[in-house]
């Protein structure tokens, strides 16, 4: 990694003040009581350190402190709602540069129902971008655990992912338009509403995704949708991975378009979810596992929950389905979601995890999961598995934890995650479906990528940061 | 323009026979005879002139031509099905380089139909990939009057629309990978079949869409769907735009994700198809504009017949939809199809035409029409003009029309299109909503976008191909 030096205190000094006339004093926080929720990410896992944690109120500060850093060759590290789970969000130890917050950028500025666009600011809180979506009767679709603290920038910059993929697609798939501020604190006004637009490159492809180290998102226009007015959920025991796989091609087939979720949780998964966040009940003990399957709609006149016991029914006949609930209510709906939603939640306080983020395509999942439990039970004894995947993107979530107290957990988790990740990669999969590289695995960026691939990056890179100021030791 | 200056004759034989060492003489065309069809684009609007037709068999033959080309600092044009609108895909006149057609490289390589996805040669006729991919009962949805001749690595530079990008999205949506040989004939193998992968910049989002001048895509690997089983169509009359907008809105709510496409007409451009091309009749004489909406699925037990004519009653009732006829039968599905996709043939039969591609925000169609019509009969009372819109997508083809004799067409075109293009950015919309940039649209880049915008884009062409090399003239 390449550490930039750090800033000498003399010039430390002048650093604040420049940055306080930019965006007022009070924004500029240096007391370590108020910069250490910024500088360590919410696993607990990552930490840094900067000169400050810098608040601009709007485009035109966050570009001058671009331009002031930029100026001085100091490192900017933009952060959102510092959810991310690979230490992307945070500055690097010792990096005397400057945390760039963009959470005061939080404004929705306006729905428009007509069009199906939304703009808001990259400090915007997700749950308060859906709720005034859905106050206009649209959906904004990405959902997310994180979503009441997580922020659009940051969703923008990661191309989250999350539960609705299937239908929706990718935090790329979903963004109109974008406004940048670029490493010389220009700004790029990309901040179009249109659905088709062929001119020129697609820049805004390229900033989604590129996590803060090309540009930082200020403003974003994204893709509204109808807003779903009916809802049926259900979750549905199976007796392998393989029977989960020849369910999803079922629903599939019978309920095409109007399938937003189907989520493959480990027997193992579940059981922690249960013991480790309250409110959390398995109502179909026994079965080695388990899938969430939603369906949503907006057309009027249909009876999902019919169609849902109906599709269930036709796999039950066929034998790739154990047993099944069916949620009767929106309570029953909810009961079912939770267990999904506290997955992240009872991972963090079950034990020293190592969580995965792998991709593969999606008919390789339980031949993945079948090389990966295998290797892993030769290698770690005591280990346990935990696996949830978002099965039909191709993506799985796998766990590998031990107990807290295990000696040099570093080593550790180098072990691990290079045995998992070398499975996935021989399977033709991705070590990092949706969470990024951040940090923590660009040992693996450059372990498999192809030099020609690194060096388009570099290229990209060396394009728009040529002095490496954005988010430096991220990525790349 | 910068015209790099022609090879001079003696070197240019010894172009021929290093390239001939490379793909085989006979796959190496320089009569005039042999070459005319590449040089000139399908409206025989646009013609260059190369020092060759360079036609490689396969990925390590296109990056060897790269690399020779490269290496004398020759421009290469890549060439697909030659059917791009405005001069995308042809040399410029006396360029001095080497025309690289993919059309040998068009094997379908695989079908897979449990992960939803088809690789292919770029060469690969769309029309052909479609049948191979509904051979496995999946459906590639790309829809294009040009399907039985454009190539897939064409679609791919171009990020081709179409009537189904409502449903599916546009050319960019559906790639989920490419392999593509780089201005200096290494080749980057980014031929995934991942539906999510978050490890690095998104360089494929950036290859499509950039019309061969960043790099020459010679695979693909596409995103496949369901075959829909069920199909309705309907061709209905609307008394104006603004009822086609509320249209639009109502089959939104009422039809949801079945609805494929909804394809806006004018009166006088459904009069000059079934003027043009046998085999057209308007079902609905005397109404100003049309609408033809269409539905699929691969839901079993819809009606989906039954459910477009329950839409279309309640518009009816609501008063937005003046008369209507839904198909009853695959041949009268045929019919309805026939007439919007005889436009581009009628168009260029009926005149001296100057065709637009613009988009606006949905909702703002109506007004473009509005003050486009009046503008255009202000300046031109000769002038006739034909509308075709992707209404879903916010697209207009806009085409303004006199008589095959009128004098000085380059300098009225650049009236006519000055005209249309400032009323389209005025609303906030774009020149090239789909057919991009080519030669046609290069002065409207200039004007419209913004410096920095345009810094962007050069510094994407510097990252990628220094030299300049790669289809010169084109976009930028």
């Amino acid at each position: 990694m390449n550490h930039p030096a750090a800033v000498p205190t003399a010039s430390r000094e002048n650093v604040l003040e420049g940055l306080a006339d930019i965006v007022g004093a009070r924004h500029v926080l240096s007391d370590p009581n108020d910069t250490e929720p910024f500088y360590e990410d919410w696993l607990h896992r990552t930490k840094g350190d900067a000169l400050c944690v810098c608040q601009p109120a709007d485009t035109a500060e966050v570009a001058a402190v671009v331009a002031f850093c930029a100026a001085r060759g100091l490192p900017v590290f933009p952060q959102a709602g510092n959810t991310s789970s690979c230490g992307g969000s945070v500055p690097l130890p010792a990096s005397g540069g400057v945390l760039l917050s963009v959470r005061r950028l939080n404004r929705v500025e306006r729905v428009d129902p007509q069009n199906n666009a939304i703009i808001a600011g990259a400090g915007c809180v997700l749950a308060d971008l859906k709720a005034a979506a859905a106050a206009e009767g649209r959906l904004f679709p990405l959902t997310l655990s994180s979503e009441g603290s997580c922020q659009i920038g940051g969703n923008v910059s990661t191309n989250a992912g999350g539960t609705a993929v299937l239908r929706y697609g990718t935090m790329r798939d979903l963004v109109l338009g974008l406004e940048v501020v670029l490493a010389d604190g220009r700004i790029w006004d990309g901040l179009r509403t249109l659905r088709k637009d062929n001119t020129g490159y697609d820049m805004k492809a390229l900033f989604v995704g590129s996590e803060g180290t090309l540009g930082i998102v200020t403003r974003v226009a994204l893709k509204l949708f109808p807003l779903p007015t009916l809802q049926a959920t259900a979750l549905v025991a199976v007796a392998s991975a393989d029977d989960a796989a020849a369910l999803l091609r079922h629903c599939h087939g019978e309920l095409g378009s109007s399938l937003d979720a189907f989520e493959l949780l480990s027997a193992s998964q579940l059981d922690i979810v249960c013991r480790h966040v309250p409110g959390n009940r398995n109502p179909l003990p026994g079965h080695p596992w388990y899938v969430l399957v939603d369906l949503q709609s907006a057309e009027r006149s249909q009876d999902l929950t019919a169609r849902l016991e109906a599709a269930i029914a036709g796999a039950l006949e066929d034998g790739i389905v154990a047993d099944a609930v069916v949620a009767q209510s929106g309570a029953q709906i909810e009961d079912i979601w939770r267990l999904r939603h506290s997955v992240s939640e009872s991972n963090r306080r079950h034990g020293l995890n190592f969580t995965h983020d792998v991709g593969v395509p999606i008919a390789q999942i339980p031949e993945f999961l079948h090389r990966a439990d295998a290797a892993v039970a030769e290698a770690f004894a005591q280990a346990e598995v935990f696996c949830v995947s978002h099965m039909g993107d191709g993506n799985v979530h796998y766990t590998v934890t031990f107990a807290h107290d295990t000696a040099e957990p570093a080593a550790l988790g180098a072990r691990v995650t290079g045995m998992v990740h070398d499975i996935a990669m021989s399977l033709g999969g991705t070590f990092g479906a949706e969470h990024g590289v951040g940090q923590r695995y660009r040992a693996s960026l450059r372990r498999y990528k192809s030099p020609v691939e690194l060096d388009l990056f570099r290229s990209m890179k060396s394009a728009l940061d040529p002095n490496g100021i954005l988010n430096p030791g991220k990525v790349l």
